[in-house]
């Protein structure tokens, strides 16, 4: 697997109690253990009070859920990104269906979060919408059909078209960008599913966060991601 | 002095780069020690980044600067109450000028915040809003006109009849939360007019933080406060 | 019945499409017929674009649905308090549960609105709301419970306490505004136990507008009133 | 000149004075006068309460300033796009600088005014922003840098190189919509300018609305634009 095309797992904590204070923390050590063991690059963002904790506990990847369109300043209850940065975070999700933000605002933290050494996930709710803010530069794109968050329904089987039309749609005006997707990713089989339709990876919930295991589950994704590596590639 | 009627300063750091990652650290020393020299009540609000460093290293009360209406769940990017509490913090900020929220939000705000035992400090641009948010049962409130915020232009000078008139319309309908001011304050003389105008404490941003010696700043604040509360109470 | 304290019917079109365009006009006409003969004093609310042609159309008061906080200026798609006036109508709705805005901004609405000639309705979700927005001199304030609006379950019978307590947490601040309820709001005995716990008018949407009849339905709401203030006051 | 290709000149009357109520309507007739008189294609924006009157007084397109995502139904407050069609207006700006929504709401209402029968003009503050709405299927996109906008000086010499970079990336993706831009336009070699840029139209406000004499300043731009056509395309 190549650094840079290998399949990435990005869990998100969301506001759950299951992945806030020290069982963030607990959390991200289960999450990197294995993908260390299984071999696939994994990825928590937690919540912002919890960054620094898991940040200086794990060696994977940790990002932010959003920041904001601001720079240093008078901007009282505002992320800043180089506060996300200063805690050892890599990167930050931006215009989370759950955290919309303007289209203008969008742009602004990518280049914010950009110049702060941050590494950038743009969500997007559509086809289009994915097609759209890869236009704006970020490092991956991540499309969630909001009506399928938490659902239980994975994105790779109810609306496979959505992955195909969103990488088109992305490749038209974005070579680069990483493209994820999401929404009701439960099993190694909606994971495996996705990676066909061209998906380079995910952005995962509660399929993780909300399991009676994370590490069972873990251990699925990831060994769907090796099976589609090994086979689709060799 | 009483443990509930002291007044209190409570010290904003914003988004200054002044006041992120390590520097909210070394600041709320600083802080902490003219709180103890002097014998006054000081407390800080650090970004959400910085809150739990923050919390672990010093033993005044920590406040975040703002917390979401939500409750533990599938919120992406919110700031959940109990998730500041979970880091030491005592207390939050809510509505400031900069970070403002809808009415009903600011109801439900409150009561999610206490629910995690957070004290609140809801934040008021004018007497008539000052006014309103005091039906709402914050434990403090916080007027600050805007167009004052980081003008070096006190409030406690420059309009003295909002203070009074808050003061007036608060305790029309709350008999207990404490009253804060703020906006322009940088000095010693700023803080002691506010407090002679019925000021139960102050929220200050740049005054402090923006300053080449914060703690000087806070001497000079500290001394007016002890030459209030000995003098007018004796 | 006296002109200050007689109950008064709002009826809020919001975006039905049964009160919309030229409906807009036959719905304004029905309710004006009804009022006048039942000698009730009825309101309307349309939509924006149905104002004017709604009050050239008819005698009765007519409100928006919402302005915002802004000034003559550069401020596109913005609804001015005086775009609003210039159609002709009375008044307007602000921060209903369905467009809701910030404190900051229904403290500055109000003074808009009343400087552009128009009385202003703030609706207000809890009794705590009501409570605060009744600090910032609106000429009425209307109750309803988020969750009741559209129910059918009407809030006078769900939960008269919050009527009540609406009551008693308004008057402590402001004696002379008016209280208007809503939500869930069918039947003439809703409208006459709203009038018994304090209410002095209402604001009704879908039990009007939805209704195979509305003017039978207005008719039981008007008969209602009557029904009150006869018995109520001699 | 040709139906599809020719220059349009839409004039967003904001929320100015000059440009409400009755004066919507005198406004609305000088400009559909030099259009005609000259062989331009012009257009209005007027405020919502506006819409109707100046429908029915000129023959010319009008477009509403924005409009909401909403479908008919409960939200008081909103802008229903089928209202503004009832009107007789024709379309609708949708994310002005001074209106901006979310990134889903863009897409959504472009999809929602289409299907009430409105052509679409989406708003975009830079190149990168111009090439993301371009993949939301409106029929106009219009660039104006919101730094520009009202300031007098012309994006189209301030700037050119945004209008240019804009015409290049929206054309990676959509070779049908119309390019419209905007932002401190007050000149008739302002107005070639852009079309040499490869501009087919313009959104402009103060620079005609808050002119002493708007009909000469609309001759003046609809030279420039007959001069640049016969020029240019012969």
């Amino acid at each position: 697997m190549s650094e840079l095309t290998d399949p990435l797992l990005v869990i998100n904590f969301k506001t759950y109690l299951e992945s806030t204070g020290k069982r963030a923390v607990e959390l991200s050590k289960k999450i990197e253990t294995v993908g260390k063991t299984e071999g696939v690059k994994v990825a928590v963002a937690p919540q912002f009070c919890d960054l620094e904790k898991v940040a200086t506990s794990v060696s994977i990847p940790v990002y932010a859920q959003h920041v904001d369109a601001v720079a240093a300043g008078a901007f009282t209850g505002h992320v800043l990104p180089e506060s996300v940065k200063a805690t050892g975070a890599e990167g930050t999700l931006i215009n989370h269906s759950e955290r919309q933000i303007l289209l203008r605002d969008i742009d602004k933290v990518v280049e914010r979060a950009r110049s702060a050494g941050l590494t950038t996930v743009v969500c997007a709710g559509t086809s289009k919408q994915a097609g759209a803010v890869s236009s704006l530069d970020a490092d991956m794109v991540a499309i969630e059909p909001p009506e399928l968050i938490g659902s239980g329904r994975a994105v790779s089987k109810e609306n496979p078209e959505i992955i195909k039309d969103s990488v088109r749609k992305i490749r038209m005006v974005n070579q680069k960008v990483r493209i994820l997707c999401g929404a009701g990713i439960t099993t190694g089989d909606d994971v495996y599913a996705a990676l066909q339709l061209g998906s380079q990876g995910f952005l995962i919930a509660s399929g993780v966060v909300k399991a009676p295991k994370p590490e069972d589950v873990m251990v699925d994704f990831c060994r769907a991601v090796r099976r589609f590596v090994q086979g689709g590639r060799v």
